[in-house]
Order: C-alpha cells, then sequence, then structure tokens
C-alpha cells in the first residue's frame, strides 16, 4: 500500500525480493508507527532472525517472507552438485522453520517453493524455480487479499462507522491486509466512512500499525479506547464491525482472534450490529471439532503492566503504568462463537460462518 | 486503610486534619502507585490548589477536603469581628468551590460545614464547629462506606473470583472506599476470594490505584487488559462484578461510570454473572429522568493516545503509543441501563435498581 515519506507517496509491500542483491525486503514494523524503515537482509540466516525478531509479524507476512527466505538461501549456493544443494536447502528450511516453531505459515510457503523446485533438473533451475514460487506465493497472497476488498467493500455504505480491532491489516500480509481490505476497496469505489481503531490492549496494534496504516491511505479514522466501543454502540455511532481471525474454525465457524474480540462481538449482536470476520483461506483450520480447544497463548504480564511508546525526547521507551508489587494475566486469544458472527469474508466470497464445512471444497479444504 | 512502607504497616485516610498544624494532610494520589507520600497544607489556597490538580480525587474524598479546607480557612482568621469573620470564610468557600467549578461535592460537604458554623456566636466558637463539622463530615463518609462493605460483603463467598473496574476504592474516599467496601469487609470476615481489576484504560486507574490498595491490603489480585474480562467470563473465571459509580439515577436506577463499566455489564448479563454497583447515597441523583441525557464528558486524545508511566531509569513519563499522525475519540464514562444491574449496594442495604425510588426516602432524598 501507499506510504509518504517527506512528502513523496510510494507503493511498498510488507515483504519484497531484490533478485540483484538476493536480499529480502521487510518493512521494520517494530520502528511502527514512529519511524518507518526497509530493512534488507543479506542472507537466510538474517531472514530466519528477522522473523525471530518480529521485523516482520501477520501471517501472511512471515509465509512469504520464509518463501523468499527460502529461495534467497537456494539462491547464494555455488556450485553444480545437486546433492550438496539438496543439503544446503535443507539446512535453509530448517533454519527458516525454526524461526517461529509454532507457526504454520512458513512451514506451508516454503512446501510449496519446494514443491515448485523438484521440477527442476540442475542446481541452477532449481534456483530460478525457487524464486518463482516465491514471488508467485507472494503474489497470492496479495491477490487474496485483494478479493477479500472485493467481496467485503460491499457491506461499507456511504457514511458508515466501521469499528476493527487489532492489526489484520497490509502489514500482516504481503499487501492489502484481511480486516483493511474491504475499506481499502470501498475507499478505491469512492465511499466515505469513518474506521474506529480499538487501540487493542494489551499491545496496542490497533493504535500503532491499524492507526498508522489508515492514516498512510488517507481513511478517515480515530483511536478510541477498549472500553468505549460498547458506549459508542450504544449511542448509534457503529453500523459494522469487521475482524480478522488468527484461526477460524472450518467445522463450526467459531473465531480465534486477539484478545478482546469476542468482547466486541458480543456487544455487536446486543446492538444488531453486523459483525464480519475477514479470513484468506489458510487460516482455516478444518480439524479441530471446537473453539474451546484451540489453545490459548498466555503472555508475558509485562505487556499488561506497562506500554512502549515514545517520550517527548523521542526515546523509545517500555514504561511500567501498573502498581509495581501487582501482577497481571495476559491471554493473548479468545475465541468467538459463531453465533455471534454475521459473515466471514473470504478471497472465494463471503459465507455465513455454519457454511463453511458444507462449502470445504469451494474453501480450498484438502 | 493500611499502607505499608518500609515494612511497617501503618493505618492511613485518603484526606485527614492535622488540628495543631491547621493543616489538610492527603495522599499524594499523582504520584501513586510508584511513590507513597503524604501532603500537608499550609493554607486553604493549598488546599484548595491540591483539589484543583488532582493530588486527591474521588467524591468522597474531595467533598472531605473541601470540608476540611473551608474549616482551615476559618481557623486561620485572626480576630473577633464576627462580620469580617463571614467576609473571610465566604472567600474562603468560593475559592474552595472554584477549585473543581462542575463537582457537587465539596459544595454539598461545604454546606454541611457553614450550616453547623452558623449556630456559633463568636469567632472561636463557629472555628469550633467549624472543624467538627469537617471531622463529622469525613467520619460519616468512611462511616457510609464500612456499611457499603457490611452489606456487600455477604455477596462475597469463599473462593470466588470477582471482577472490578477502575478505582472505586478508600483512595476516592476518606477510606475503605464504595466497590472495594464489600471485598475488605469480607477479608476482614476471613473469606479468601480473587480479584481481577481491569486496567481500565485510558487513564489506568484500575492498574494504578486499585491495585496498589489491593496489594497494601494483602488481597489476592491480577490486572488484566480490558479486552479480556470477556474471555474470563466464558471459561468461567468470573463470579461477581462490582463497579463503583459517578452517577445513579433515582428515578431509573441507571448508572453512568467509568468508560467500559457498560461493556463488563452487557458481558456480565451474556454469562449470567451478577453486576453489582456499591454508592454511597450523595451519588444518586433525583432530578434526572433519563441516563441518555447524563452528560458525557469528552476528554483529551493524549490519554487514549499514550500513557504515564516510570521508565527502567525510574523517571515519570509520558509515552507517546499511537501513530503520530492519528487522533483519538476519548469518551469518560458511559451510562449502564438497569436491566444490566443485579443491585446497587448503599450504606442502607442492597436495592434492585428498579427499587431506588421506591425507596427513596430510606435513601436519602431530601
Amino acid at each position: 500500500m501507499n506510504v509518504t515519506i517527506n512528502g513523496r507517496k510510494q507503493h511498498y509491500r510488507t515483504v519484497a525480493f531484490d533478485a540483484a542483491k538476493n536480499s529480502v525486503l521487510l518493512i521494520e514494523q517494530r520502528l511502527l508507527p514512529h519511524e518507518f524503515k526497509i530493512v534488507g537482509t543479506k542472507d537466510y540466516r538474517e531472514t530466519a532472525a528477522a522473523i525471530k525478531d518480529m521485523i516482520v509479524r501477520g501471517a501472511g507476512a512471515i509465509g512469504a517472507t520464509a518463501a523468499y527466505g527460502l529461495a534467497q538461501g537456494a539462491r547464494a549456493f555455488r556450485g553444480s552438485d545437486l546433492k550438496k544443494f539438496r543439503r544446503h536447502v535443507e539446512t535453509v528450511y530448517q533454519t527458516l522453520k525454526a524461526a517461529r516453531p509454532t507457526a504454520v505459515d512458513p512451514v506451508n510457503a516454503m512446501n510449496e517453493v519446494r514443491h515448485a523446485m523438484a521440477a527442476g533438473t540442475t542446481v541452477e533451475e532449481q534456483q530460478q524455480l525457487a524464486l518463482a514460487a516465491a514471488e508467485g506465493f507472494a503474489h497470492d497472497d496479495a491477490q487474496h487479499c485483494e478479493a477479500i476488498g472485493q467481496h467485503g467493500a460491499k457491506l461499507i455504505r456511504n457514511g458508515m462507522k466501521v469499528l476493527t480491532h487489532c492489526n489484520a491489516g497490509w502489514l500482516a500480509f504481503v499487501d492489502i491486509g484481511s480486516a483493511t481490505a474491504p475499506m481499502y476497496a470501498a475507499q478505491a469505489q469512492g465511499k466515505k466512512f469513518h474506521v474506529y481503531c480499538d487501540e487493542t490492549r494489551p499491545r496496542s496494534q490497533g493504535a500503532t500499525l491499524t492507526a498508522w496504516e489508515l492514516a498512510q491511505q488517507g481513511v478517515s479514522h480515530q483511536i478510541i479506547a477498549d472500553n468505549a466501543a460498547g458506549h459508542l454502540m450504544q449511542r448509534g455511532q457503529i453500523d459494522l464491525v469487521i475482524v480478522g481471525s488468527d484461526r477460524t474454525l472450518g467445522r463450526t465457524g467459531e473465531v480465534a482472534n486477539k484478545i478482546g474480540t469476542y468482547t466486541k462481538a458480543v456487544l455487536a449482536k446486543r446492538h444488531g450490529i453486523p459483525f464480519y470476520v475477514a479470513i484468506p483461506l489458510s487460516t482455516i483450520d478444518w480439524d479441530l471439532k471446537r473453539g474451546f480447544d484451540i489453545p490459548i497463548e498466555e503472555r508475558h504480564e509485562s505487556e499488561v503492566c506497562g506500554a512502549w511508546g515514545v517520550t517527548k525526547n523521542g526515546r523509545r521507551e517500555y514504561v511500567r503504568v501498573a502498581n509495581p508489587t501487582s501482577g497481571a494475566f495476559n491471554a493473548g486469544f479468545d475465541v468467538t462463537p459463531a453465533e455471534l458472527i454475521t459473515g466471514i469474508i473470504t478471497p472465494a466470497g463471503i459465507f455465513k460462518p455454519g457454511e463453511l464445512w458444507r462449502q470445504r471444497r469451494k474453501l480450498g479444504k484438502a
């Protein structure tokens, strides 16, 4: 999407590749929203470190980064010995996989690249196929988000006020995003609307990343405390909710997403406000039978007890807000039941949560 | 309540008076939870400044501070000319009133003091009556909270998990608090329970003041992000909710309180969890006919866009968390309808919100 630096608007992808330098180009997301910087990794080890250290985050974005990282590693191999090359590629694969051991997207993305490479009969051919496959993966990721946007834009009408939670924006994908995709598409269609971004404590991805994205794209928006959505709904100030999802159960339509999503869904239901979840097909879990069994990550209490920000002198600092002798409970995610969800916006169209299983062929179930 | 400093436990009130020094003693709340300090004002002007600058906040606490401030000002008068004395007292009254022009508690408290003074026939008599009335006001405030505690403690059973929002604790009153009163009383009865404190963005009074209070009193507790209460309720981890109120409508039972209260009430209703509001009688508004007409203060967006805390070097700093080019919407309060409220805990007993009007004589309606 667009980023304006020193008055010049330019198009960036969250993840890209410089073939001449054999370098993966990433937006350094840890500096956002206070600084915009593109990092180029010099080898696959640096790419793995970038995933591990969360320079890049978000399902689609780390998938594409791993795909490019595998191609980068393969292309760095010198020589024509296919056996040695395969051993080298295996090392690259394992290194990138180990960067985020519980994430499924890097593995799926790299498997696509490896599968494509197998058609090559020489090292050079395989190297070319690897890059082409990685580029294809990144292209598809952006295309899927584009399709989500086209379907979802129909939900946004002129003058609407739209609530979103956390960041399911282009920074979490190669481009465009999932929950933000309908907003960007509606904007491109000339519709006027206003977005409320939940700040999304404890990590504040709404106040930092989503607000930054919307500001860069010129979408009218305001940040609100997570406590304020109920009040706004009560006063008729929210017409539509769109969020992303970390995992959607294909069998039940339940949605795991950032902590607080469930609360907004309960509020939306009470007020009769449509509540949509925008997802790429890769986040559908076709196996798990009930949302209660989705493991909920408990994160460090320091996230709840303080905040990262920039002081008036421009230093990036963590401040402890909470009472120093108190602890915190910090669940990262919650699960929203299907009955609270109006629809799931996918690249293949919008479905009721209860329809996913019936439409599983259309939705890419293997 | 108790505060432990350098290993020594001592009893403090939020507001007290040193008659020998003619000084109002206040806990400097702006330093909490990172530093505990008692401030003694040297004259009524300093007392007014302490109210204005929010060294002291909370309905009961600023009421008692103004009452003591009026006595302090009256006692500083030298001479026996009753006419001059009355003019002086009027100046003191107006100065203290102007410190928080929209607050009703300082005015009500000072009117009580003035009314008592009228029985004196000399300056000295009136000075003595002023102090006695201020002491009486502070005593009553603590007694009312004590009574809330005795009624509310019945709701807390062994092993319960209790949620509270914002700070309606002893720091908001002379002592004991409203929402916290049942907890302290239950603790004194030997009951074991656990409290979840909503951090209560944007001003984080739950993470700072309530957590500090509970830690000082040795009540088992954890801070949670405002986003987490729904998840905990869904998993059966919350048995009871107790909050305070800034204004309760005697005619409808609607409750205005810190932003986010409405959201917790909606969640509690969905999960069948009892939701109680603890209030002194002074917060009941017998005139207003509907909650929608309660003015909702819109506060500065900097509260939502960042946080105050302490850096690792011990400096107190504000950090900007949010995207620098985004704005925020910051409503300070919301209104919870009577249908979501199980009961109102008052010094006169626990009432259903719909009962307040019928019980108005018992509840002190003039």
